[in-house]
């Protein structure tokens, strides 16, 4: 595995692959490297030639209250994963080396990215898509994979990628839980002991969901409902949101007669977690 | 030359060009086309292997009561100059090619489009940005050819390119103007004969900067004041803008002390012309 950090460096390589005809697969990250970030750099190693993961925790994306100081970090552990992974470029630019100091250009999108986790992260879709963007032709892969479990992220970057005719493929793999259901993030390391069992509830009120749903229920205010009372149960949990959705449009269903997609964010303390269950009736 | 209007064929043609080294060299226009393009399309002829020409009249770009229904077009005529001038391939895709019913993505910009043109056009460059990023990911060129008539427009579409690392030079070529100094546009056509007459006035007053600066004035307020007496002199046009303005950056500048370029925008009847001259001290 080959480390770099320059972002030139990198565009000449992904330059040089595409014109060998070498399919490039991309996964983007922002470090702190867990299970579901290494089961995309499988996917991507039985389809692709090379394999190019980047670790770059983007400022863009963090509000001016948010956790972007103390966003967890181990570049040493990272590198042995991806080396693990079998990666064969790990891209790991310094932040001036991907965004002016006064920037001015941005990747706008309206609609889908101020609902949901937009209204309470304003700018922050946007600084992901800008970002994604600017990597995207900095590596110019071919496929570009991404974890369903930040499933609004997926939903923004694959509309930009139809959009704006961007020449790669968007692949969405599955959430990878922990044992108790817990979907992995880094931001599970902020949790303490206590909060980390009481975590769980996102899991389990979506089970929940999923369980009533088979039984023939098809209100998405029943439904939705049950999501409320399971987190209301739950004494260090505060909930941002529960919302069922169309999966495409992000807009809120009435009721669910195709599949619809359950998203929901959680506080944990002073934690947000977010997940999300794709429900089909 | 080959016409094409699928949007999918241009960019599987423009993949092909890349992984085959084939440098394309890149003219997008709204047709009617004039020396201004040919001389770009001549440039590139020089320069790359395979010269692409597209033809869209972008809505994106008008604002509600602008001239989108009336701007001129001439399919016929456009094709046969573009085949005298060498062109490889004429991209024409209608709307629904280039632009989704509810467009939901745009290349945003700040500073650099709510000044100068973009105060009378508001929405103008990011709907010029927004394109010109869909062509370039469609056609895929190595070289971008812009005409320095639309000063403003080379400025946007540059730092979107630096800013947003795609992978395209951007050719900036001079402006190419009438025998009275009239800059070429599609525009001009709308001129009455006398209007036509009248419209030397932008090139008659950038000269009369020009030969100012020469005696030594570098006063941006004092240059100015010879545009605008030069325009207050000619009964049918009427100043939308006149500035001296950093090249980079489009800030006004108080003097001349290195390169600047003086930019002016000019109501003739109701045709509004625009036209640019740099400035050296």
């Amino acid at each position: 595995m080959k480390t770099l950090s320059r972002r030139e460096e990198m565009r000449r390589l992904g330059a040089s692959f595409r014109s060998g005809k070498l399919r490039v697969g991309f996964v983007p990250t922002m470090g702190f490297l867990h299970d579901g970030h290494i089961s995309l750099m499988e996917e991507a190693k039985k389809r692709t030639d090379i394999i190019v993961v980047s670790i770059f925790v983007n400022p863009l994306q963090f509000g001016p209250s948010e956790d972007l100081a103390r966003y967890p970090r181990d570049p040493a552990g990272d590198a042995a994963k991806c080396r693990n992974a079998g990666v064969d470029y790990l891209f790991t630019p310094n932040v001036s080396e991907m965004i002016d100091e006064d920037p001015l250009v941005f990747a706008g999108m309206s609609k889908l990215t101020n609902v949901l986790c937009g209204v309470s992260r304003p700018g922050h879709f946007q600084g992901v898509a800008t970002i994604v963007l600017k990597l995207l032709n900095v590596v110019q892969p071919s496929l570009l994979y991404l974890g369903a479990k930040d499933f609004q992220q997926t939903v923004v970057i694959g509309q930009m990628v139809r959009e704006l005719f961007l020449p790669v493929k968007v692949i969405v793999r599955p959430t990878v839980r922990e044992k108790d259901g817990l979907a992995m993030s880094s931001r599970n390391s902020y949790l303490f002991p206590e909060e980390r069992k009481a975590a769980t509830v996102l899991y389990r009120a979506m089970k929940l969901v999923e369980a009533k749903l088979k039984t023939g229920e098809r209100s998405a205010e029943l439904l939705k409902a049950i999501v409320l009372r399971e987190i209301g149960n739950e004494p260090s949990a505060r909930l941002d949101y529960a919302e069922i959705v169309n999966p495409a449009t992000l807009e809120p269903l009435m009721r669910i007669e195709k599949e619809a997609r359950l998203v929901l964010a959680v506080w944990i303390g002073k934690t947000r977690l977010i997940d999300n269950l794709s429900l089909k009736p």
